[in-house]
């Protein structure tokens, strides 16, 4: 029944201005999962190898290409006139092309493939429709346009719900706004779209009750899961839809194997993979592009972005892993220690208040306390290599570029400077000068300043 | 028909033991979103105007003096016989006062304003009913005392549950114990109230039966928010009450433009500022007296308390901000770093591992990792100036007082005693001390060291 | 009624593979507040002083054996025959013994003492039984075995859900597993039982109808809480474990006097011990062995492990107490601070930034922002000890073994390696160089040099 090779186009809107947002960044291009949530539907539709991709804009439009960055073509809807005009819009973008068109939403971003699949399909089964409108059944119906359909989904009409009879409002059978057909009929429908109410906005659902008129078939599929059409218009919604996200990819996590402590307090990113007997404590906060390999254990307090860890790496808590951090197998970062763009070998380990930053860290080095990798001198950045069973000592600083050898030893305290050869101490240490009885002076001295100060307050 | 220029006077009772709480601290002082639950209830008072505040007492009274300060007087329940007892404590507080009364309670924090003026302004209306009590219709009526009254409000009885019939048992109209009269009419008739019952006590409720058999009206309003008159008298009550004061916060936020990944872990504090498209990611905490500007962008796991941060600052994730911590526009402060009493002006930046206290940071200044404000001598605080661009190296220590001039350089490690002018760079530079060979005999001494260590534990 | 005075003996199933857990760890020994769900189990049989106890294991044998460490004995069930099957494997183990046994599983660990209780002294009331079995009846009964009795709890008959009929099925009291009767009883009867039936089985519940048809009486009880008898099979159902496990422990935590100011987001271990008027603001994460005393305020995000809090002690936020930390009265840790192995006598200090490991610290001493103390050399780890009222100047490096005396103080940014007495100030101090006008120079090159990198990859 289902032509697969059929080819399909996608016409995104996103030309809404989002004002219950209160945002200067364009609504869909507010992040879920770290990934603007245009880009989760877009990750969707490529899932099904689109022909082409249009997105209707309007009001930031540099935004939207900005962060689309070639993945879609946009076409601008200026005036905005309503959804139907939104879909004519993408008419030139797509001149030339003969195949099917599936209307999505920027702001609707979690319809799932095997229902975009499922639209696209039902046009192609034996009864030919010249419309797919995708119905959903909320919990509670409100005010939604209702879908008026008999149980085989042959739509009698589309009816808004200020329209409806009580009837038609009884029925929970609602319209999601998503809808398919062929390109051509599409089109040809729209131009017959008037404006003639009150918003005085050519609404793209009319193409059903015109199509209808015509006496050609036009149907409903309805989803089995409402909250793949809810649409985020608020900060609220926002919220809601990243919470719901969440829980999906923790459920997915566990179920794989990894040990959630705590699952409400661990923040997946839309990219984050991980193995299996990975222990994750509460409060952990991955960004975009982690990897974690089987067995690692994240303590709590952790915020990992861009990192790869390796099996049996133990990181936190109060860990911060930043992009281009590479830890091996059984790799240690502690309390307090910051990783940046530098790969920290088998074994290797820094336990405390560390700043590790455009560096390579040998096997089984150990990183003392305090150390920091000085990369940046204002204009450019540079490296720091550590060899192997190097042992840094605490409260130092590698002021790179600079190198310090295979089993070599840097005195705790120490700036270095030039390069540590293998199996060389090297010792930074200037001169102790000791002052006896200095301090119990001092402490007297003070003593008696504190409580003339004192005194001169009271007596002012 | 409300008289709005009419005086009225606060009884507030506070005398309760709040034995529940396990607590040296007094009920009503226990915090909610960083202030104590009693000033949350003047606040609301406060933004009506009284003419008096009466806060009733008992044990504990110096702590709620302290807690004060003056803001409302207080009247000593000593023994504690009632809450007809308590109320009339504060007649010698009010002597020569005319107005309305309304009676409050410490342990019941959140009753609205406009509830408030709702009872006052009833009063006035023109069946001038002698008391007014506030009534509410909980999910489950309880023990709570029962109000029997007509459709008008008109009051019939007021009923304990334990004297109740089935009959008046079976009305969900439950007395919140908040009540308000004239000043006169109030403190007549506590005066007739007796003790006649099984904890002979004074109950306050009874000034309604008594005005009804004087052929007197009296009248109940209902709150249609039954939760505004809960009453906290356990920890887990406050933890509650918290959770609900958060949630509420959380969501007048997002609806103002800000985005909280993760609203239920971020914690505001009562008088938290917010501009628009602020982004907050999760477990950030806010303590008193922060202010943020739009656009800014708090990450996640960061800690804020008395800090004004510019638009487009950035902070975290793990900073830690304190009181007098200015952020000037597009400043940043990373990870593991505290600011305590210091102006970062624009664009400064101190990304890692770093304190800043007493200080002050010119414009697109750049403080290394590792830095340090020396600012306490164990007696008193200096200050630390930083100039325009200049570059403080990883791991130095500033010792205050001092000052760095704009386009000044301080080397990486260096411990900073005397002022550096502009353009100046510094460097505080021991001799390093290389011995070739030195580590790799270290090593292995310690690794016999280890080996025999273990040995002689196996054969001892 | 109740013969205390029997003996009872405990046989463990622990062989399942827990499949469905996707681990190389036993499914019994997963953490649950920071201990294996078999030693909360283990606990439990251990308030009722039990005579023997015998864990029936499986693969992962000497995992068991390991975390067990000879608290009790094993018994290895290979192959694996089903639950009768498995208790009989106890029998060897039980040689010579003579009391009751009860018959446990290492996935359901949280089936309170007093319901194990409840079981053994059924078995010695006037009726005798011979076998008693727990009974549950959950929301939904699902597929669970059914146990057919009358009032009295006298069993008609023990049924699969699958074997059930209508009416059966209709039944919700549900067989838990857990079983007791007379050691010498029972292992008659598992000679008995058959394995004719699908899975080819062994199944502990016929022993029921076994004796059943021999005329003897078997009578079940019913747990008033379901929840106890939940048995953990998934890592999600591990985390609604842990949920459950820590919202028990919250409210037992306010209920003692505690303020818990976001309850969700503190995880307590087993065995935290807490004072009264104690403070824990939101996402504070209690490992093991931590013990709080009255007052203590834990600030948020702290993570605590094996520490000991005196009266008055204050941390965090962004504090890591470590085992052996001992804050002694109004001592005080403050942001990005790790003490480990360190005793910190009365109202200590260490504000920011510091690393204190296997260190003393005096009374009243004040550790400055950044201090190390280097307690490891790669081989051994050594002491450190600082006086009473010592002041350490900020960004020290301790060198361990070192000791600074009595009021000492240790110049800013200096590392210690030789004793510092009493009223002593050491200070390290290298030269300060100045160069003039260089950071100018320094700044102008670098300028050209960016502006010719960046022309370079134009023209490139």
């Amino acid at each position: 029944m289902t032509d697969t090779t059929r080819e399909f186009a996608t016409i995104i809107l996103a030309a809404g201005k989002g004002t219950r947002m209160k945002s200067d960044l364009h609504k869909v291009l507010h992040p879920i999962a770290g990934q603007p949530m245009l880009m989760h539907l877009l990750a969707s539709v490529d899932s099904l190898g689109p022909a082409r991709k249009v997105v209707v804009v309007g009001s930031g439009r540099d935004q939207l290409e900005n962060a689309l960055a070639g993945s879609a073509v946009t076409a601008l809807q200026e005036p905005q006139l309503g959804t139907g005009h939104a879909v004519q819009q993408a008419e030139i973008a797509l001149a030339g092309y003969d195949g099917d068109v599936l209307v999505l939403y920027g702001d609707v971003p979690f319809v799932r493939p095997q229902t975009m699949a499922a639209m696209l399909d039902r046009l192609h089964e034996a009864d030919s429709p010249k419309v797919v409108v995708l119905a959903f059944e909320p919990d509670d119906a409100g005010h939604y346009g209702r879908v008026i359909a008999d149980d085989m989904g042959r739509i009698a009409k589309m009816v808004e719900y200020k329209d409806a009879s009580e009837e038609e409002r009884a029925c929970r059978v609602c319209n999601s706004g998503l809808m398919a057909g062929r390109a051509a009929d599409m089109f040809d429908l729209l131009r017959r779209v008037g404006n003639d109410n009150a918003q005085q906005e050519y609404y793209l659902v009319d193409v059903v009750n015109i199509a209808n008129a015509d006496g050609d078939l036009c149907t409903a599929i309805t989803t089995d899961r409402p909250d793949e059409v809810a649409g985020i218009n608020s900060r609220a919604e926002l919220a809601a839809a990243e919470a719901q996200w969440q829980e999906f990819r923790r459920e997915e996590a566990m179920a794989d194997g990894a040990t959630l402590r705590d699952p409400p307090s661990v923040f997946f990113s839309f990219d984050t993979k991980l193995g299996r007997d990975v222990t994750i404590e509460p409060n952990v906060v991955f960004g975009p592009g982690v990897t974690v390999a089987d067995g690692a254990h994240i303590k709590a307090f952790c915020h990992l972005e861009g990192a790869t860890l390796g099996e049996g790496v133990e990181v936190g808590p109060f860990a911060r892993l930043r992009p281009g951090a590479v830890l091996e197998k059984n790799a240690f970062v502690g309390n307090f220690v910051e990783v940046k763009k530098t790969v920290m070998h088998e074994g290797a380990k820094a336990s405390h208040l560390t700043y590790l930053g455009d560096a390579e860290v040998g096997a089984g080095a150990n990183i003392g306390a305090g150390t920091i990798t000085c990369n940046y001198d204002g204009y450019f950045k540079y490296k720091t290599t550590i060899g192997p069973r190097a042992f840094i000592g605490s409260n130092s600083a590698l002021v790179a570029p600079v190198s310090i050898g295979a089993d070599a030893i840097v005195g705790a305290g120490s700036t270095v400077t030039r390069d540590v050869l293998d199996g060389e101490l090297r010792l930074v240490r200037a001169e102790q000068s000791v002052k006896p009885g200095w301090a119990d002076r001092f402490h007297e001295a003070m003593r008696k300043k504190k409580a003339a100060a004192k005194e001169g307050r009271e007596t002012s």
